[in-house]
C-alpha cells in the first residue's frame, strides 16, 4: 500500500510551532540569537484539585534531542514555505543543542512554580526547543500524575495500563512508559515492552470467544494455546456461565477471570464466591471498565486482585495536560559566553513569571517527611548542601547527556519521592496543594539567600 | 547525544495490544485464524453532550497500515519475550493487510452505533487491527468534534490550531490535521505542515519581547524581519503601551496583535478602540489563551478577528477520545473464501453488540437536511441505491488503497455533511443526538430490509 504523505522521518525537529523559527529568524537578523540564556519549565498551578503532580518525560526529551536534527528536506520546506529565510535556513541545518539542562529526575514529585526543568544556551540554540519539552513533559506528567493517584487507590493490588486504544498510537506509549514509573505493574502496549522493556500483559478480547461456536470451545482454545494460568474474559454472556466454562476448560488453577461489565463490585463479590464453590480458590479476579482513581478506591472491599485502567488514565483522569510552560528568565545583552545574564518577568496578569535562573530544595522533617518545596536564585558558586533535598539534577552538560537512568531506578526514585508525602498529600479527594513554590515565597526566599 | 532505548522504528506493528497477538496465537493453533471475519467500528454514545460527531483520522488509519509490518528484531523480541509462539512469529514476519476496509469518509458527520468502519478479512488479518485503527479513529475523531464545534463558534472568523505543546508530539501533528479538517485555518505546528501540508502560522512569543532590552526593540526587531504585515504579541509587560509600541514599529499597516491574557473581550475591545484611534484600523486582533468553543462564542460581540485555540481543543474540549470500540459482528465457521458467515453478538450488559455486517445511509429531506441516520445489514447484490446517501466508501480493496483523498477533498466533503445538520444539532449547549443507529432501529430496520 502506498500513501501521498511523508512518513519514515524520524528527525522530531519540526515537532514544533511556527513561531519557534520566526523568532529564530527575527533573533539572527538582530545579534540575539547569540545572546546566552536560560529557560525554566514550570506549571503555575496543578490541574483542579490536584495535591501534588509526579514529572515523568524527561528520558524521553533526552531521546528527542538527541533527534533533534533539521534534515535537508525539511530545511528545504522550511525555506519553500518561506517560513525561515537563507540566513536561517543555513543555521538549522547544522543546528545540535550543545547547552545544558537541569531537571527535577524523572519521578519526582513536583508542585506549583516547582522549577521543574533549566535549559542554559544561546537564546538560538534554547528557543527551539520549548515545543518539544512541552509536549513530551505535559503529556506524560498528566498521565504519571493520574496514574500515582490510582497505585494509591490501589492500595497494592495489581495494576494493568490498558488504554492505548483510547489515545493516539504514540502517544499510547508514552502513557505506558508515564504509568509504569508511576508505579503500575504492567502495560497492554507492545511497542512500550518493545522500547522501554515496560512488562507486558494479555490474553484475549471478547471478538476471541465469539469467533468460536461457543464460549467453551474459545476457552478451550485459550487453554490449550495459552495454560491453564491464562486470563479468561467471562463477561462476553453470561458470567456466572462463563465462570463455570472457565473452570471447566481450565481446571481450578486457572489464573484469573476477567469481567469488563456490570456493577463491577458486585460482579466481583459473586465471582469470587462462585470460584470458591467451585474449588479454583486461588484464581484471581481482574476487572476493567472506565476505571479511574475514585472507581478503584470504591471497589477497595470487592474481592479484586488486578485492576486494568485504561480511559481514564492515558486522559490523566479528566486532566490530558499538566500546563506546564517554558519561560525566558534570564538572558545576556550581549553575545559571548561571559556577558552577564540579565533576569527577565513577564507581568502580564494572571502569567507573570519570576526571572532569574533558580534552583529548588525539599525540605524534609526528622521522620523524612516533606515539608517545603524552597525555591531560590542560582548563584554561581553556590554552596553544594542547601536547605533540604537537591530537586535539580544535571541531565545535558554542552550537550552531552549525564543523566540516564532505566526505569528501575526511575520507578525506586519516584517511591521514595511519594513516600515524603503526607497522608493529606495523598488523599484524593479535591484539595489544595500543601507544598508550593510560589513566586512571593520565591521572591522572599531569594531574597533571603541572595 | 546516544540513548539507551530503541528508536527510529517506522513500523506501526507493535502500537498495539498484547491481547491481539495471544489471541493470533490460539486462533493460529485451533484454526480459526483463517476464518473470514468481519469487524466494525462504532461509538456506542456520543461524549455526554454531544449532538454529534466528526469523523477523522481515516487518512492515518490508511498511513498505517501501509506500515504495519513485523520487522526482525520484533519478532524477535515477541519469540523472546514469549508473547508468540514460533508459528505465530512465522506467520507475523510475513504479516501484510490484504483483506478489505469500508468507512464513513473522513470528515464525515456520525452518529451513536453509525458503523464507522468496516473491516474484512481472514480472522487474523483483522483482529490485530484493532488497537491501532482505535488509537488514531479516536484521537482524530475527539479532536475534530471538538474543532467543528469551535468552528461552529467562530461564525466565520479566523480560527488557528495552537496546542502542540498540550498533547503528546505525535498527537499535536494529529490534532492538527483533524483541525484543518473540520474547518481550522491553519496550525502553529510545523511538521503538520510538512507532513500533510496544513497551512500553518507563527509569529513570535513572550521569550522574544523578554530576550531584548525593552518592547520596542523587539518590536523594532521583529518587522524589520518579519514586515509590517507581521503579528506582534502585546501583553508581555502592559497591552495597551504594547499597542502603542507595535503602531510605532511597524506603522498603521501592521498586520495583527495578539493578545493572551486578561479578560479577553474587555482587552479586546480596548484594543480596537486604540488601535483605531491611532489609525490602524486594519490591524487585525487575535486572542489566545485557553480558548473552547464556549468562550469563543461569548466573545462574538468583542472585536476579534482570530481565535487561536489550544489546550480545549487537543484535549478534545473535556472528552479526549472518541470511545469508539472494534467488534466482532460476523465470522464464518469454517476456512475458505465461501464459508458462510455467521452474525456474532455479545450480550453483557450495556456493552451489546447488534450482530452481522452493516451498511448506512443518511435520509435527506427536500432541503437537503439530515433526516435519519439508517443502517441496514448489508446483503450480498444488494441495489447500489439505497434509502438516502451512502455513508460508507470502499477505502481497501483486497489490500490495494482505492480512497485516499486529500485534505481539501476532505474539508469540502465535511463541509457538505455539517451543512447536512440542523440548528439544533449544531447548537453547542449540552444536548443529545436527534439522529442515532441505535440497535433497536438496526434491529427493525435490518427485519424491514432482509
Amino acid at each position: 500500500m502506498t500513501t501521498r504523505t511523508r512518513r519514515d522521518v524520524p528527525s522530531t525537529a519540526l515537532l514544533t510551532d511556527h513561531y519557534e523559527l520566526t523568532m529564530l529568524r527575527a533573533a539572527l537578523a538582530d545579534g540575539t540569537a547569540h545572546h546566552r540564556a536560560v529557560f525554566e519549565v514550570f506549571a503555575r498551578r496543578l490541574p483542579e484539585g490536584r495535591r501534588y503532580g509526579v514529572v515523568a518525560g524527561l528520558g524521553r526529551v533526552v531521546e528527542a534531542l538527541a533527534d533533534l536534527r533539521f534534515d535537508d528536506d525539511q530545511v528545504a520546506w522550511l525555506r519553500a514555505t518561506g517560513v525561515v529565510d537563507d540566513r536561517t535556513a543555513d543555521h538549522l541545518a547544522t543546528y545540535a543543542f550543545t547547552g545544558s539542562i537541569d531537571a527535577y529526575r524523572e519521578g519526582e514529585v513536583y508542585f506549583p512554580h516547582s522549577p521543574v526543568l533549566t535549559v542554559r544556551g544561546t537564546f538560538a540554540q534554547c528557543v527551539v526547543l520549548e515545543t518539544l519539552i512541552l509536549s513530551i513533559l505535559n503529556h506524560d506528567s498528566a498521565v504519571a500524575s493520574a496514574a500515582a493517584r490510582m497505585v494509591t487507590a490501589a492500595r497494592g493490588r495489581t495494576l494493568l495500563e490498558m488504554g492505548s486504544r483510547r489515545t493516539h498510537e504514540h502517544a499510547a506509549v508514552a502513557a505506558a512508559r508515564a504509568a509504569y514509573i508511576a508505579g503500575f505493574d504492567a502495560t497492554s502496549n507492545l511497542d512500550a515492552g518493545f522500547r522501554y522493556a515496560v512488562p507486558t500483559r494479555g490474553t484475549s478480547a471478547h471478538a476471541f470467544t465469539l469467533a468460536h461456536v461457543d464460549e467453551p470451545a474459545a476457552f478451550v482454545s485459550q487453554v490449550a494455546t495459552l495454560g491453564a494460568g491464562t486470563s479468561l474474559l467471562v463477561d462476553t454472556y453470561d458470567t456466572a456461565q462463563g465462570i463455570r466454562n472457565a473452570v471447566a476448560a481450565a481446571g481450578t488453577h486457572l489464573g484469573a477471570v476477567r469481567i469488563d461489565s456490570g456493577d463491577l463490585a458486585d460482579e466481583a463479590r459473586r465471582a469470587r464466591a462462585l470460584l470458591d464453590s467451585l474449588g479454583a480458590t486461588s484464581t484471581r479476579i481482574a476487572v476493567t471498565s472506565d476505571l479511574d482513581e475514585h472507581a478503584i478506591a470504591a471497589l477497595a472491599d470487592a474481592p479484586v486482585d488486578t485492576y486494568g485502567a485504561g480511559t481514564r488514565l492515558v486522559g490523566g483522569s479528566g486532566h490530558p495536560t499538566a500546563g506546564m510552560v517554558y519561560k525566558l528568565v534570564a538572558i545576556a545583552d550581549a553575545p559571548g559566553p561571559h556577558a552577564p545574564l540579565r533576569p527577565v518577568e513577564k507581568t502580564a496578569a494572571g502569567k507573570g513569571s519570576m526571572g532569574g535562573r533558580k534552583i529548588a530544595y525539599r525540605a524534609l522533617d526528622d521522620q523524612g517527611g516533606a515539608t517545603r518545596e524552597i525555591v531560590v536564585r542560582h548563584l554561581p558558586g553556590a554552596p553544594g548542601a542547601g536547605p533540604g533535598r537537591a530537586l535539580q539534577t544535571a541531565v545535558v552538560r554542552d550537550g552531552h547527556v549525564v543523566h540516564d537512568p532505566g526505569l528501575a531506578e526511575i520507578r525506586a526514585h519516584h517511591r521514595a519521592a511519594k513516600a515524603e508525602l503526607t497522608a493529606t498529600d495523598l488523599d484524593l479527594a479535591p484539595g489544595t496543594p500543601r507544598l508550593t513554590a510560589d513566586p512571593t515565597d520565591i521572591g522572599n526566599l531569594m531574597g533571603a539567600t541572595a
